[in-house]
């Protein structure tokens, strides 16, 4: 497919797709045209096969440096007047005037990361503060440049932390290491971030891209797609669920049609210590996928 | 307000009560009457808009050397006719017999203190053992002096560890570690709890208040209210959800709270490059809170 | 009780029972035989009062090599005709044509240990890759060699994590981890599993199983059946509540059948400063377990 945005870049190697943030003058804060591109692009890669895992990064010395507060409309341009209830964010979340006159914006993108059949890998390449860091809470794995600065800021500011971060976060890094840094809204750098379990490696800012690079290649090399995509969402949901016999429905099914198609070729390989040709694309999932609906 | 207890010390100094257990003599053994008083205080600090965070620490050597088994009735003083099941508990929590004859003291401790809007930090001086460590659970951030002895001892007297320990442990420190330190009822030190994460710093005795009034200081000062209480309770709340478009919803209401409130100098201070001068307060929450009820 | 198994070998000793997967000449991979005894063995030490705590390890130089997958019908012998849906999973689990023709064979291992009464430790002496970590997640702590090699291999077979291990593994390990460990398929050895927090420790070959005979002992000794048993369902169950009230209720009960039962001596015991003499049998539990059915 073929990506064009205005604040995004994005490149595609060998399967891996690196998505830039491009807005290097403003150090790639975030704005409502960002938010409707990355819903776009997430929502896009799960029809594309080439794309086997994407990592995100930011051009020039930030990775985001939060929600462009300049901009009018981005944050409180909305309607005073509307007043909505919780009711109605469960129930016309996808009516225009909820839509986009009420929902919180980065929770959109999350959300939309959150569907996405594909790994998606961060790399924080400098400051990464608001929706700068909270974005990067629904990507699977967040690797550090030494050089990231990171801040869940939104206290400072008289809001609270937003982009799902509340179910996200704590998932991450416990309940306890969260509360201290959206309390305090410090921002912190990334060796506090990797003590914390919010990273998962650092490495110096030459060797970030490369490093992730060889990750994404790990986790797409000789990979099912469709298993991958699979796992994604089961990890994600199950973990979330209130009984393992939710996992073990779902894995029964994953595992019953993966025996007709990509486990059956996964096998015959292992048994004949061959290489194994996957012949399955996350743009044709098993019937039971997406089998929360 | 004016809060008069006889086995709780407070004192509030620049935002941050300090609430000291105070029964030294007994190393702050935890009774009914402390319960009662704990119970009250955490739930009239919420009207108390002087209030910005709570520190917990104890008198004397000890933190809380758990339920005072001296005295008859702290415990073991149930009606043993009653056979109470699940389903009454669920439906007839609030009658008088089932709530003073039945439930679960620590338990109901712990549910005032997770229903709180004020972070709530423990400062662990010596011996937390029993309630005495199961009560600090539901409060946010746990320091420990380097003279802290912790001990989920329930197994040793032939009991379970309460007060919604089974909720929390498994949030903070993760099931495995919960589940090692349940089973063995072993006592262990402040070293032992912040490799396992239940603690977040170890300090010197004598530098202990110091430290967590320098935290406390950290999340009051700049912050709004508001802001604080909600992010409380959407990170509690949200991070047991199913899904994370519910935290989502929440997220968006107190953004649009915000927007029309303290949020809104948030913006203008940050743009303005002044210091902030937030004027909402925790006692006057937003229409939406409490938005589970 | 007589426990006779032609895959697995079982040695008691002072209440704890060590239990041997024992395939040495295939690695002890798994087959559907060892998955039906390994059921029976955690059902069956439920009513088993001379089991206080389990430690699961294998015989030779592996622990698990994962599904024997040169044994016809033990993974992809499923009846490709039969296209389950995931309303047949939750409705008709235990129909023997889904129970053995589509639910996952690990899962239902697993899903026996979660009920089981009996702490387990797992002392991973070797290799533990596939189906021989994910049943592993199930087990409370877990204990490796310095030879252990753990992966969650089935990416590199077409197929998903199963045994529920979506649901088990980001509450050990978190999401971000888990992850890693899921997408790359590599296999990593006892120190990665011990900075992952995999792996409650890490001990010399000669010394793993003296060590978690030691726990073991730790965990048995001096504790009553039931308040053990009763711990261990709650900390499972209530950690994946919505909220803390679910295990406030739960815990209520908890001390209230231990007040005349076990805990009435646990605590007698502890004013007359004397060991304890708990009497209560994990075959014969409070009449409100199990609670949640």
């Amino acid at each position: 497919m073929d990506y064009q945005y205005n604040t995004l870049h994005t490149a595609l190697d060998q399967g891996v797709l690196t998505l830039t943030l491009n807005r290097p003058e403003e150090m790639n804060s975030f704005t409502v045209e960002m938010a409707n591109e990355l819903i776009d692009f997430f929502t896009r890669i799960n029809d594309d096969d080439k794309v086997g895992a994407v990592i995100v990064t930011g051009s020039g010395r930030a990775f985001c440096a939060g929600m462009d507060l300049t901009r009018e409309g981005n944050v409180f341009g909305l309607d005073e007047s509307l007043q909505p209830s919780l009711q109605e964010l469960q129930q016309r979340g996808e009516d225009p005037m909820i839509k986009h006159g009420v929902r919180d914006t980065g929770g959109r993108v999350v959300l939309s990361i959150y569907d996405c059949k594909k790994p998606v890998i961060a790399a924080i390449n400098g400051a990464a503060v608001g929706v700068g860091v909270t974005m990067t809470l629904a990507m699977d794995i967040r690797l550090a440049s030494e050089k990231a600065k990171i801040g869940f800021v939104f206290g400072k500011l008289g809001i609270c932390s937003e982009a799902c971060s509340s179910w996200f976060l704590p998932r991450i890094v416990g309940i306890q290491q969260a509360l201290e840094w959206v309390y305090t809204a410090d921002i912190f750098g990334a060796h506090e971030a990797l003590a914390g379990r919010l990273v998962k490696a650092v490495y110096p800012a030459d060797q970030l891209l490369i490093e992730a690079q060889a990750l994404a290649r790990r986790i797409v090399s000789g990979k099912s797609q469709i298993a991958t995509a699979l796992v994604r969402q089961m990890m994600y949901r199950n973990s979330a669920a209130p009984h393992p016999r939710d996992a073990h429905n779902v894995d029964s099914l994953a595992m019953f049609y993966s025996s007709i198609g990509d486990g059956k070729e996964g096998v015959a390989a292992f048994l004949e210590k061959r290489e194994t040709q996957f012949t399955g694309k996350a743009s044709a999932m098993p019937s039971f996928y997406p089998w929360w609906e």
